[in-house]
């Protein structure tokens, strides 16, 4: 029953995926503004389904925290209306030739951008995610399954109408974006067991879920995992620099995936640096933990386990390490990073472009916050997520992640011989 | 035990990956051109294991097709070196900029291409794949843990003992080879699950080990999936280039992924060509199937069934269709295909663009042979297999398929707020 449905929709994901194939750039934008049109137009609806699923979750006994997530308001409503014009704002990522090669048999070899396909969603609480990832899908060519967080299912599904009406509208197939409608979890199970159907799925949310579909998944995944982020104050950082990047990094927005979780100094450093460090750490409500010695340069500090090393808090808790230089500190973040966002702060160029080389993250940086791994940050245009694996995307992924590419070749009828 | 030697050498592979994650151009090459130099000088020793194997082969009643992809000889050896050779002579994929962007902020935000880490390859009966894949491994600087057909262990450990030897000779270490000594096909189910140390399963083999493949791993798999490559005739096509085309896409070598298995015609010169062209495939020992109108056309050829469309043979077999016209042959290739290689044979440039753009191929041609699917053809220098699947790589995968990327970011304290 629920496998027939879940199989019927991803086939018709894959059927609608073939019109938005070839779609003009022209032809998607105009869908897009449909969407932004109707979203604008239906807030009144938005707003009362999205009253159901508070009322749900205050019965279930949800926390603020993620009330707070899956509440929507005018203002979040013309914030997903608004994104979506940035998203007809941005350039088609469909039929760019990124390599054309000329053989000497005179056939001409190019590799040009074409859609994924039929690209599964997967997400939790966040009901604006119904419009952003589907908008971001559909200006790139693709059609999408879509799998909200339960807590979400009514405002998910009024969203979910609006982008159908729009492909109506636009006498596109509906079955360009369809939506599982059930509180389910085997859904997911059964939607990851699609590849016949899809091309891809994207799960975004937390650790469990996360490791779930790798372990149960046919269709390949592009993986957002944690981010278990570092930032090493080196012995020729500029201290006020260092701080400032330091407190930004963990403070500034602690429960989200590119805020710093550990401090690595240099240990030349280590006396001068870390008291006032954690000064401004307190003063913002951070918890410090520390290595021997940073506990002996911070009073009240809690012993760090070797647990913590591996750990994303995602929230007001920092660990700090004293290190015996740029060697080591690679080495930490490359054996318990999780590969996401890593900074160092140095005054050395020697020693910036040896960690910014050595460094296996998706993104690292030389004297900078790592709160800036972001789509939008990054000038990207905007983000489906961040991609924490290495094949295909890996940082922050754009539109041009939507996509993949083939072999056009022309000829004037060569044969192999 | 069996899972405690396969997760070792998993982990050993990975923790060597380190070590080539910075390797220089020089110090790779330097490694390359030691195995080239082992290789030649290890023939006779190459050749008494591949002897045993071959002995192994024949007692066990081995067909003749497979005893050959298993048998090296002098020729043979001299090629597998030559190939390193070229491997040598190929720029490094590793270390390019692709893409440079600065912020407002004055952030330097570029996408940098990185080794992939440690790589999995597990492969089926022909040896010399042990030295061309972990060369093309080594050269983008990737660990290889290797898995052989069971048919080959003696070569392929014998194989190996020559890379790690050479790796060893250059100071590098062993473990950036690894092999799977065992012929229990347990192996290759753990193997494929060790997502913790590798970061890419990349199979070369028959539809039932890469469905299985598909099925059981963890680890991203990258599928080199099957060939059901399509010509299609159009009414304005050379239809003596067309009758090249399509003798030379069936028959040059009917045993590989690209060559065609599909002919497809335009109705409006179906009467003109088929008999011509059936007559030339028939003089070249090709059993030929068709549809009604076909059968019609082709005195002696045997009705395709429905299963026909969807086949791919890999031998001197051929079913034709007659189509009302281009949309028709899209829609079928689409439909029926692999998504491998496919070719219009037109004169309206018009339709070859069309094709171009709508037929969803790894490679799609016009007025060519699907036979040159191949990085050597494509001009990429080399090939490591080629992909069916849309995520990271699609089509011919060469040295830059087996990298991935990160971001580094530039800055000068910049903090977000």
């Amino acid at each position: 029953m629920l496998e027939d449905e879940v199989a019927g929709k991803a086939r018709s994901v894959k059927e609608a995926s073939a019109a938005l194939y070839t779609c003009t750039s022209a032809r998607k934008n105009a869908l897009l503004r449909a969407v932004d049109r109707r979203i604008r137009r239906a807030s009144e609806a938005i707003l009362d389904a999205n009253s159901r699923d508070l009322e749900s979750a205050r019965l279930a006994g949800l926390s603020s925290v993620l009330l707070d997530r899956l509440t929507l308001n005018e203002k979040r409503i013309g914030q997903m209306a608004a994104g979506v014009r940035e998203v007809i704002a941005l350039p088609d990522p469909v039929g760019r030739v990124s390599r054309t090669i000329r053989r000497p048999n005179k056939l001409r070899v190019q590799r040009m951008t074409v859609p994924l396909g039929a690209v599964g969603i997967i997400y939790e609480a966040r009901p604006n995610v119904t419009i952003d990832a589907s908008a971001l899908c559909l200006k790139a060519g693709n059609a999408v399954l879509l799998r909200g967080g339960s807590e979400a299912i009514n405002t998910n599904r009024t969203l979910v109408e609006i982008l159908r009406a729009a492909l109506t509208e636009e006498g596109l197939p509906a079955g360009c974006v369809e939506f599982i409608d059930t509180t389910d979890r085997e859904a997911v199970l059964l939607m990851i067991r699609q590849e016949k159907s899809l091309d891809v799925i994207i799960p975004r949310g937390g650790r469990q879920l996360i490791a779930f579909i790798q372990e149960h998944a046919s269709v390949p995944v592009i993986v957002h995992g944690e981010g278990n982020c570092h930032v090493f104050v080196d012995r020729s950082a500029d201290l006020d620099m260092a701080e400032a990047i330091v407190v930004n990094a963990k403070v500034q927005r602690p429960s989200v995936c590119n805020a710093a979780e550990k401090l690595l100094v240099h240990e030349r450093i280590a006396r001068k640096f870390l008291p006032r460090v954690a000064g401004k750490l307190r003063e913002a409500g951070v918890e410090i933990r520390g290595d021997e010695t940073a506990l002996a340069l911070v009073p009240g500090a809690v012993a760090a386990t070797d647990a913590d090393w591996g750990m994303e808090y995602l929230d007001l808790i920092i660990a700090v390490r004293v290190v015996a230089g740029l060697d080591e500190a690679i080495a930490h973040i490359n054996r318990y990073g999780s590969h996401h966002s890593d900074a160092i702060v140095t005054g050395s160029k020697g020693h910036g472009e040896a960690f910014l080389r050595e460094v296996d993250s998706a993104a690292v940086y030389v004297n900078a916050s790592t709160r800036f791994t972001d789509g939008f940050e990054f000038g990207l245009g905007a983000e489906i997520g961040i991609s924490t694996q290495k094949l295909h995307a890996r940082g922050p992924m754009g539109l041009e992640e939507l996509t993949c590419s083939k072999f056009i070749v022309h000829g004037n009828g060569q044969v192999r011989t």
